[in-house]
């Protein structure tokens, strides 16, 4: 089973990643936590030159082929292995994030994007994707406040120094996605509370994991 | 006019590309001198990724990715610019490195090479090639010559240190791809001393630049 976590920044999906890994560590799951862009690490060095602030050079399609190079590694190297020896793998961010932030926030064919991810990893799908929605205002006054209190050890990315409205284009980029596949997407209310948003998720993944009671 | 050297390591285009820029001086051609992968700030932190002998777990369809990315930085920032000013852009490695060394040497589909080149940067070819051949094993002794010697700074790269037979596919691939372009490449015998080769390569330029007896 493979599960995506996706949302703006500021979202909190660190904190749910966290969460998840508790419960299906209680429940006796094997799983895997990883992420995108970074899972890997030769993805991390990848990670440095696309959220390096001092990036603003990099050009639109050069950054959606970097991140493909951080995904096609991250597939190959860890995510398709784990789930072949029957893991739960949970993905902070993944190809809808790509399809959101390069393909509608940066304007990109998304053809381009999606012919891409078809022809490098195989059209590799989650099974399950909780989307953490908020506004994006919200999202970047929670990001900044984390730096500032020092929670957050890096620097601003290149992607929270964008403009409010490249923001709301992921947003908007990203209910679009869920619109479009309500079978994968889980809609959550990401303003909520920490444990709001967690009691909303936990809800199906109690009806995903212990259909059976245990 | 778009100009690429082509070889394996070793085979002296450095020392080509310096003569050719002293020969566009002397006619008073505006050119640029570029290479790949590194030709842009951006380019050059992908190029440290894709080098690095450290980097010996890269996956070859990430490594295709990363040579794209650069490349398609440079096309936009570098190469279209400066043809598109009139300039005559000699470029050292380009699209027909990445078919020799991750098509055939590494062994990728080469459809899925020559799809991105198609998607990415729109096909832009060189209107002149010169291909630097000489047997890999004489490639590989100059390279480590120049690196004993101090005459190179860097250490030995990732592709220097794969085996023989894969700088031999190298070898036969670029081979390959002069034998069905014969009317953009010109081969050169790379084995012979820097100045016969050049009195090769020079041959081609003043046919190219000089027809009117300037």
């Amino acid at each position: 089973m493979f599960i995506t976590l996706e949302g703006i920044e500021g979202s909190g999906k660190t904190s749910q990643v966290k969460k998840m890994a508790a419960f299906l560590e209680d429940g006796g799951h094997p799983y895997l936590l990883t992420r995108e862009p970074g899972g890997t690490r030769i993805g991390r060095r990848i990670r440095q030159v696309l959220l390096d602030p001092d990036s603003n050079d990099l050009d639109p399609v050069a950054e959606l082929l970097l991140y493909n190079a951080d995904r096609v590694q991250h597939v190959h190297e860890v995510i398709r292995p784990a789930l072949a020896a029957g893991k739960i793998v949970i993905c902070d961010r993944y190809v809808d994030a790509t399809r959101a932030y390069q393909g509608v926030a940066r304007r990109l064919d998304v053809d381009l994007v999606e012919t891409l991810h078809r022809l490098l990893v195989d059209n590799l799908k989650p099974d399950l994707t909780f989307l953490l929605d908020l506004p994006p205002e919200e999202g970047l006054r929670r990001a900044r406040e984390q730096i500032d209190s020092g929670a957050r050890s890096d620097r601003e990315t290149r992607f929270e120094k964008e403009a409010l409205a490249f923001h709301t284009r992921v947003r908007e980029g990203y209910l679009r996605l869920a619109a479009g596949e309500p079978e994968r997407f889980v809609i959550l209310d990401a303003a909520a509370s920490l444990e709001e948003v967690w009691q909303q998720l936990s809800t199906t993944l109690e009806k995903t994991f212990n259909q059976d009671g245990s």
